[in-house]
């Protein structure tokens, strides 16, 4: 029997999804899971971009352009001119999800071997990718003390070496919730650019920033044109994680035309997550206003329950919809999988996503979990106090 | 400036695609160009698999299982059973078009540096795929004069090395047409067993046979499980190639499991393609019979209208909608361009793609085109009739 291969092997089960045959198995007993593991808004659609689909004539569901239709591209260009980023349609890729953005400026700019400089806590599917590409990440911690603010510049040098190729950012970041600052985001420009390095941007939560702090991009960086790629997505902005719409954007010609030959292999991205994706364009600021504001209370809800359990703590996040949590436990891992498997609190559970997954330096994270605000306030409630109730009976716990 | 991977500048442009910036041209001057350079058929999508589109109501577009919806999974079951293919839902994985349901096989199967045999001339993005993943393809060439047959087994295992992890082919054949007999994927698939070898088959066309000829899929197979991956689309079958619904099919639990890793990190495949094409499955026999009974017209149309051209000669192909015809001509890669650039016919030209771009042998195909017959037949007349007049007058053109 051939033998898969070593990379196979190598791959990581995403943090987000190893626990699901649990939480299934948890549901066929009939106990209700709150989903904090994963970022699936609840939040509808907007009915316009919904609409656009509904109302789309094709009799041919033909394959687009490789780079996405020009009319979404031009469309895009009024998005990314009203958040302040000055770019052309030929300057954007339209892509499979955000996933297949990363896959692609990770293949276009590095080479198996090369080094990429990642804060971590990180987005645990970088590390999928990495693999996937034969590129290795640097991780430098970031730390559940000061928020899981931007390390230094110092450190970010410490981890410089010839086969380093990029450093990324992930603004606001899942899974902690931090939102960089302009000033953060200009030191890694500095870095980025004194090193000859792509800096890569993951802005996907670009319009969930609270407390009336604006967003500051990557695009916004001055003289860092050819070291810039951003990957976005429509997923979050408009709750349509399933249309599978994103898009990978740069100055840098090389990078775009290189990009292109990867997507010119796949052929095209999706029909039809691109013509939601063009509608979804005109949702009015209406929607984000209530959607924010939603979003406000569900963070506060999460953060302050959580943070009135004895013995846990969660730093308050500006931006995205996640946050990363220390709970006085033995092992993350262990504690995840037991509310599935062991817990209930009057027949619900909390699944949560072990924070080892956003790690890759080993040992990290066994005291932490990350947790999605996606459900509503009364869910998260309810969540909560599983929690609380779960932590009180938790064999592993520990006396933090 | 920080530099592109070699990787990225490894990566082959599409053969298919990258002639499209002198097409684009062709028409800005006012010239009609016949598009035989795509395999993008005209025939309308199955309208109760758009309605399925345009009916589904659904607030919230979510992620859907990593492997794809099970209600879809359980449809396609009924699917594969009516073609004589034994799976359960389990044993597939719905990815995002063919494309990433080979890379997906490629990435799980095979390391960078490992070898996999592909008859050539074969699907031009396979080079891509391979490049993306670091494999090497070892070319076995099969030849115009038979009809691209498959090689012999001793060909085949003279390209054996350690390395050599699997064997491809595309069944009906994409460039070719061919259709490989029963007796020939019974002779690959002992070959797969003596060498402990994986065994991808694309069967994309496997609707379009004609001439009453039967496919034989390499899922019938007996004692080959563990070696046999399927790939698969609805791209071709329902003239639905923007959707980006694939499939990968596999008995190996080892192989699902690992692909599943790789799914996983890119979170899911398109919810509405993934509704179409579970509607799909639905369509009624007629529709497929007349679809045959025009690709069979358009078959007749283009390959004797080609080889009725002095000099030129087409094998008659027995499944997919694409014929590799040899041509008069010193090298394709310029006949097709100047075809775009300097050549119309009452205002009219043919876009083909050089069949350079499918075989990885330098050298080889430098006299032979891709002609994908996907347009209605008045088309195809005119666009042969182009090919004809072009032939009287290229600058290039051969004694042969």
């Amino acid at each position: 029997m051939p033998q898969i291969s070593k990379k196979g092997q190598t791959m990581p089960s995403s943090p987000i999804r190893k626990l699901v045959p649990f939480s299934d198995a948890a549901k066929s007993r009939g106990i209700h899971v709150y989903h904090l593991n994963i970022g699936q808004p609840d939040i509808e659609t907007p009915k316009g971009a919904r609409d656009a689909v509904k109302n789309a004539d094709i009799p041919v569901i033909a394959y687009t352009h490789s780079a996405g239709n020009l009319s979404y591209r031009k469309k895009l260009v009024e998005y990314y001119h009203s958040v302040g980023i000055d770019i052309t349609p030929d300057e954007i890729l339209i892509t499979t999800g955000g996933s297949e953005g990363l896959l692609f400026a990770f293949n276009s700019c590095m080479d198996p071997g090369d080094e990429i400089i990642i804060p971590e806590p990180f987005y645990a599917n970088y590390n999928g990718f990495a693999v996937t590409c034969g590129v290795v990440v640097k991780p430098i911690v970031s730390t559940i003390d000061n928020g899981f603010a931007l390390p230094s510049i110092e450190e970010f040098e410490k981890l410089i070496t010839p086969k380093t190729k990029a450093i990324m950012v992930c603004n606001p970041n899942n899974p902690t919730g931090y939102l960089y600052s302009e000033e953060e985001i200009r030191q890694l420009g500095e870095i980025a650019k004194k090193h000859d390095l792509f800096l890569f941007a993951d802005e996907v939560y670009r319009e969930f920033c609270y407390d009336g702090v604006k967003h500051f991009s990557v695009m916004e960086l001055e003289g860092l044109e050819q070291n810039v790629v951003l990957l976005d997505s429509v997923s979050k902005r408009y709750s349509a994680c399933g249309v599978r719409t994103g898009a990978l954007i740069t100055h840098n010609k090389d990078v775009y035309n290189t990009a292109m030959k990867f997507a010119q292999a796949r052929l095209s991205p999706p029909t039809y997550g691109q013509i939601l994706g063009e509608a979804a364009v005109s949702t009015p600021k209406e929607y984000f206003d209530a959607v924010i504001t939603d979003y406000v209370a569900r963070r506060n809800t999460v953060v302050n329950g959580v943070n009135a359990i004895p013995g846990c703590y969660v730093p308050m996040p500006k931006g995205a919809f996640y946050c990363v949590a220390r709970l006085p436990i033995d092992n993350s891992d262990r504690f995840c999988q037991w509310m599935l498997e062991e817990f209930n609190y009057n027949g619900e559970t909390t699944m949560m996503a072990p924070a080892t997954g956003f790690y890759s330096t080993k040992g990290k994270g066994t005291d932490e979990v990350r947790i999605s605000y996606c459900l509503k306030v009364e869910d998260l409630k309810k969540a909560v106090k599983c929690l609380e109730e779960a932590l009180k009976v938790y064999p592993g716990r520990t006396n933090k």
